[in-house]
């Protein structure tokens, strides 16, 4: 690792198994990991302020490169002085590489990440030409057409000046042949190489950068893409593609390409957030996740619950909450579960009041923070096998990180 | 005035001319005014949180009777503990009587109430029949036949328990005939009877009740409603109904009615607060104002400014923001503008987020909070006169509060 204290820092506090805590130092702050990362799509977590994100516990937010690059643009962000001041956070930012959207322009699942936009999925967008340059594709905005590369896309992150930086890669589907996810690993490895070089010649001192390790859900292709992006001295490793076709599978990917990166980097899972996925990510040592999920399930009226059963999720907008006065999570520490009934935010997501949207958010990011607040307690206390079992339970991450707590041992 | 310290007390602290500083004691705490009412349409202030709205410094909201009886239905709130429970706000509520929007379903006025609705302006509400007896309208939500007349609102607006409730009447539209205006304005009054009996015998203990004086823009109209409403012994009077075409014509309506009233009575000057109005109530002695303007603007990309040639309205989603790195409005107290550039606002405002109508409501609502502080603050200091110059001059409100209370003179 080419660790370098000037940007980035990466201490582990406590095992337990595989299972561990940390503290990643970056110019912007300390983030104790394991952590959740908020997404900051487009410069903002939807329907907060950066005032509520900081006041609901969280350190590190995620922002994505693609689309800022389209609209503001970072010349623009840069003459504002930057991406942190630019949205107005005080805290430690990653910036992903635009990789994953430049590419799944093809496959159209950027259209979540746009809705809102006038006109849907707008002018259009779509990719061009892949070669090994990078990816020409047309705005979504206005129709124009845009490249992006590993050069493109370090630019972008210097320009916005995140405190980490993820290099440029494919993210291949699932339902690629094993063939085309070799070549395209082989492609995202030559990429990271231009990546870091573009970076050491011209990054910004106080940016590190992450490697991501591709290949599918072939073990071979795995392990030699880990193998690859741990030699290039990345700041940190992160996990990238496709993940599986279900949990299982996840659960299998996850199994095989962690234990293959150095123990003593922080390891970032992409996209990866339900209550589950975060467990199975922190038993296998890993430190980071961000993921869509949290935020965009609130503002279709879902909530996070204690609900193992239900893949952790209570949909509040369904009839039997139309009459229940009860709190949306008995005992949740949240302002929203400490002064509404479901009854109310049913109500609410019915009528498709934007505050719904707001109330939710809330409750699912106060529900992520507590799991993995109670997971680095559980683990201080040599009792993540525990925590884990009882969170899959169905207990509460605060019920459970209060017993793990109590049970603490001396140090 | 049949005012009833169990449910209402008005207390009239200072005067400057014709305006004046109060305390309004309701079953839910002191409201100070002149004051600002944000509104809380279907039970929530849109984009915010009840926590917010209290952090901003309101003392009182308004909900709405036609929307609230539609869904979730007077019956649900009401087994669920009342309207404040239902919506957690801990503060004081007025509940409008449902005659506003009940009406204004025949000339579509509504829709803007009812947007973000699934399917636009739902089910295709509109009136059925209007009599003596009240109107009958089918529902926007699911196209259900329903009735609302005087004993009708006042049986929703009990179950919902809110702290002042609003008499049933017709709001005139500018273009009615002065015959239509005349017999519309008789019969409002004799549904102000209704009203009033019917609450004198099932009305909630805690619950005032304001009478609306109507006639339109005619003066004897005007001057015989104020008489016959002030007459009844309600605990307020609101002013309803078309106040004219243009500022000018308000401006005298409000001058042919508001000295007719009793002045020992409050005052609510209904759907009324852009900043200079505000002010041309407060000049004549009105004491409470509502307005959907501040945040359905917010929602919209523009912000309230000290800008009077301008309507006080600056809309940061026009390109001129798009570099601009200066606060939205210098030296606000709101924490948007602690926070964020016009640059940044102007981008989430052209790109939709959701967070855009957040900080701009949180905006909005601050300038006229302000704006209501300062004009307390300068009615205090006999300086009323002068902080409406300076404000209609463009000065800040924080600024002109700040110089009328470092005038201040004892007592």
């Amino acid at each position: 690792m080419r660790s370098d204290p000037e940007r980035l820092e990466f201490e582990i506090e406590k095992r337990d198994a595989a299972a561990r805590t940390g503290r990643l130092r970056t110019s912007h702050g300390v983030i104790e990991t394991p952590a959740f990362i908020p997404l900051a799509t487009r410069g903002a977590v939807r329907t907060l302020g950066m005032d509520d994100v900081a006041g609901l516990g969280f350190e590190l937010i995620l922002a994505n490169t693609f689309h800022l690059y389209l609209s503001p643009g970072a010349e623009r962000i840069a003459e504002l002085g930057g991406l942190h001041r630019f949205i107005g956070w005080e805290g430690a930012l990653i910036t992903d590489s635009g990789g994953f959207q430049v590419f799944s322009l093809a496959h159209g699942n950027v259209s979540d990440e746009i809705k809102g936009r006038r006109g849907g999925s707008g002018s259009g967008g779509g990719v061009l030409e892949i070669s090994e340059r990078g990816v020409a594709f047309r705005s979504y905005i206005d129709g124009r057409e845009r490249f992006m590369g590993p050069e493109e896309s370090m630019a972008v992150q210097a320009a916005l000046g995140s405190d980490i930086a993820l290099a440029f890669d494919e993210c291949t589907p699932y339902h690629a042949a094993r063939d085309y996810t070799a070549r395209s690993t082989e492609r995202t490895h030559r990429w990271l190489g231009r990546c870091l070089d573009w970076h050491a010649e011209r990054g910004p001192a106080g940016q590190a950068v992450f490697g991501i390790v591709q290949g599918g859900v072939h073990e071979d292709l795995r392990r030699d893409s880990a193998a690859f992006v741990s030699a290039t001295g990345v700041d940190g490793l992160a996990i990238g593609g496709t993940l599986g076709r279900d949990k299982d599978e996840m659960h299998r990917v996850l199994e095989m390409t962690a234990p293959m990166l150095p123990a003593s980097a922080p390891k970032h899972l992409l996209g990866i957030g339900e209550p589950d996925d975060l467990l199975a990510g922190i038993e296998r040592g890993i430190d980071l996740f961000d993921c869509a999920v949290p935020t965009r399930l609130a503002r279709h009226g879902t909530a996070l619950a204690p609900l193992p059963e239900k893949r952790f999720r209570f949909d509040v907008a369904r009839s039997a909450s139309a009459t229940d006065a009860g709190a949306l999570v008995e005992g949740c520490p949240c302002p929203t579960c400490a002064r509404h009934s479901r009854a109310y935010l049913h109500y609410l997501a019915r009528a498709e009041e934007l505050t719904a949207g707001r109330l939710l958010t809330v409750h699912n990011l106060t529900f992520l923070e507590r799991l993995v607040a109670g997971a680095r307690s559980a683990i201080r206390a040599q009792g993540f096998a525990r925590y884990r079992a009882e969170i899959l339970a169905g207990e509460t991450p605060w019920g459970a990180e209060q017993r793990a707590t109590s049970t603490e041992q001396p140090a």
